[in-house]
């Protein structure tokens, strides 16, 4: 994940050709971050991470979770941040500041302005994001602290530590940095990403922060992060559960002097990019699925576009099906079994499902299948499930981590 | 579960002072039943079930699961057979006869014609379940010799073989037998009942067999059934997942001579029994929920009937809140996390949360409450939370299962 030629690591995304893989640390033109320890974790970890735009003119964009349940810093920051220009980013992890109340939005408030002033930029020009367990009121002392601490530590190559700092129940750190060869001239894109729990395909469910060095206006960072961001952190789940505090944003400072205009082939070119970055983050949190072993992607087709993702949710959701996968067991009719429960009262229903290739069921039933092949297919890293209900034209994709002993140890030992 | 005392186990089912509980084996006048091993199971174990009313005027309901992956019994039984007259009653365990095609109908359709005539029955009224792994062929050699085998072993004290023979992951079979005291004289009802997963509420999900001697008209045995399922296996989950193959059946033979009519005291008593047994059953289905080892209640209460009931399920299905559960962890934030999801878009939402009694978040945020008391409170086998949503006048109820290290080595293994 952060060595050189080990990003790209999933058959399911192809780097294109003018994209190329550089060493992990070093931030785009015109930032700088840093990852340091508070406090708030009792382990001693980095906890609090700060990234900042020295570039007045930085575009930005960013998506949010739509839980009802709002943690303080995703209220705060829709509230009082200008999201189109974001400078700086400030987030905790350990804690998510979510169910806190009004002491928690005040938290929230003071995190932005403290950040802010680190960065010598307007308060709402900063966006505030907080991670880790809910209900649990911030400690705002150590935070403050921490806000200090980092603002002194403020480096080009902080990317890695920034990573390191917004890590909760993740297993490895998750970021990228990327050379995009595009007509107009050479960008560059790094991010930093965070799991591993309550990811849902309902939206990004975790925190990603991505820069460029490009310049972009602020139309074209929401254009392509609304599209981007549909195409990966829409398309995974761990658990089906859906966060308080997912945050992703996109920050151009444009220090590269290369303009990505609307429908050029720089635009297309960088939007390609920043799509195989965020599939590869989005797989990568999955991948880190609080224990997962093995990752799943269905596919499904059909005729009715809401049956079809309906169908592809489902089985990724299934605890039947997720714990088929952490078992290396090729036992299909869980498969059929939640198509069923996605469609009901469509009996007999005409489905097919094929794994890894292989045909194992038509018109809704058994079809004879070389098992041993099947058995070994399963065993693998990734594990793809085709499922065709009747009908044509429409067609998803869902990916989904497996369900096994280490998701229940995380879960039921992480506690408040 | 079997003995005379300990059917009624729960706190969240009162057994009314007209029902008392009696020792186990023996069915209701007019019944006879078997269970038998025919060698479906590779554990030997009993797998084949067979249960015959002996009265020809027997009247009866039944309710099917809504899945579109509809198992071939399912669809043989809603297609072919009178469920209004249901008298027999044929099940295989180890196999669920399901997305087995035209073979597998034409299976299900011979253990039809075969328990008739075993019953000396039309064939129409006889009812067929199967349970067990989906998509693989149904062994029929071995279900007629079964068949053939349990028909001789009919007796009138055979109801506690037959839930043994209807297990599949079961960890203890599920049975009861009661005495009803109605104004127009005594009745008995006994059931058997099997689980243990893809067991949600969206119906049954599981298999449940009722039998009596009282004499109630085919839409009185309907309006009950409907009723009680409605308050008991409609409220339950173990993992969110609708099998295709629940099943349940009340048939009342009439021989004791005493007739329900309705609207009458016989009928509001009859039906409380009703209710308590398949109450209890449900609850007994879930603690049974593949190595469950503690039994949680969502009480949702607000002004919206749609949003309470969103709101229960998503809690009861959240696998955040199932480990938590089972880790006896009191971290009511991922309840929080749960009710934000199954209300998208409402944040700041007023919610509010207790557990076991316990205030934990008021107006959305978190209260402080005795940690302690708490933390004594989740390790108990039963935890109550109730979730207060804006408004009044709905209220609903889910039970559910945690999610333990037991599940996952259960369906991590349970292989084709």
């Amino acid at each position: 994940m952060t060595g050189a030629q080990g990003f790209f690591s999933s058959r399911w995304v192809q780097r294109p050709d003018h994209v190329a893989e550089l060493e992990p640390a070093g931030l785009p033109t015109g930032f700088r971050a840093a990852g340091v320890a508070c406090g708030i974790k009792d382990s001693g970890a980095r906890d609090l991470a700060l990234l900042v735009s020295d570039s007045p003119d930085t575009s930005s964009a960013a998506r949010f979770t739509r839980s009802g349940t709002l943690a303080a810093p995703v209220l705060l920051t829709i509230d009082r941040a200008n999201v189109q220009g974001l400078r700086v980013i400030v987030v905790n992890s350990g804690n998510a500041n979510a169910a806190t109340g009004l002491p928690g939005l005040e938290h929230a408030a003071e995190m932005q302005s403290l950040a802010a002033a680190a960065a010598g930029a307007p308060q709402d020009r900063a966006a505030v994001a907080s991670t880790g367990v809910v209900g649990v009121p911030l400690p705002i002392a150590a935070v403050r602290a921490g806000i200090e601490a980092a603002r002194s530590e403020l480096r080009p190559d902080g990317n890695v530590d920034f990573a390191e700092a917004i890590r909760s129940t993740d297993a490895f750190a998750k970021h990228a940095r990327l050379e995009v060869a595009l007509p107009g001239g050479t960008v560059h894109l790094t991010a930093q990403a965070k799991g591993a729990g309550m990811i849902s395909p309902d939206f990004a469910t975790l925190l990603c922060f991505v820069q460029s060095d490009a310049a972009l206006s602020p139309q074209t960072c929401d254009l392509l992060l609304r599209v981007t961001v549909k195409r990966s952190f829409e398309r995974v789940t761990v658990d089906g559960q859906l966060s308080p505090s997912d945050t992703v944003i996109l920050q151009c400072s444009g220090r590269s002097g290369v303009r990505v205009e609307p429908e050029t082939e720089d635009e297309l070119r960088f939007g390609e990019a920043l799509d195989v970055l965020l599939r590869q983050l989005a797989l990568m949190v999955i991948r880190d699925g609080e224990g997962a072993r093995r990752v799943g992607r269905v596919l499904a087709r059909g005729g009715d576009p809401q049956a079809v993702e309906r169908v592809a949710r489902a089985v990724a959701n299934s605890q039947l099906v997720k714990t088929a996968l952490y078992g290396g067991d090729p036992n299909w009719g869980r498969i059929a079994q939640a198509v069923g429960m996605a469609m009901p009262g469509t009996a007999p229903l005409a489905f097919e499902i094929a794994i890894e290739g292989v045909q194992v069921c038509e018109r809704g039933a058994y079809v004879p299948h070389a098992a041993e092949a099947l058995k070994a297919a399963v065993n693998r890293p990734e594990v793809e499930y085709e499922i065709g209900l009747p009908g044509e034209g429409a067609e998803t994709e869902v990916y989904f981590s497996d369900l096994g002993h280490e998701y229940v140890t995380i879960n039921a030992d992480y506690t408040t």
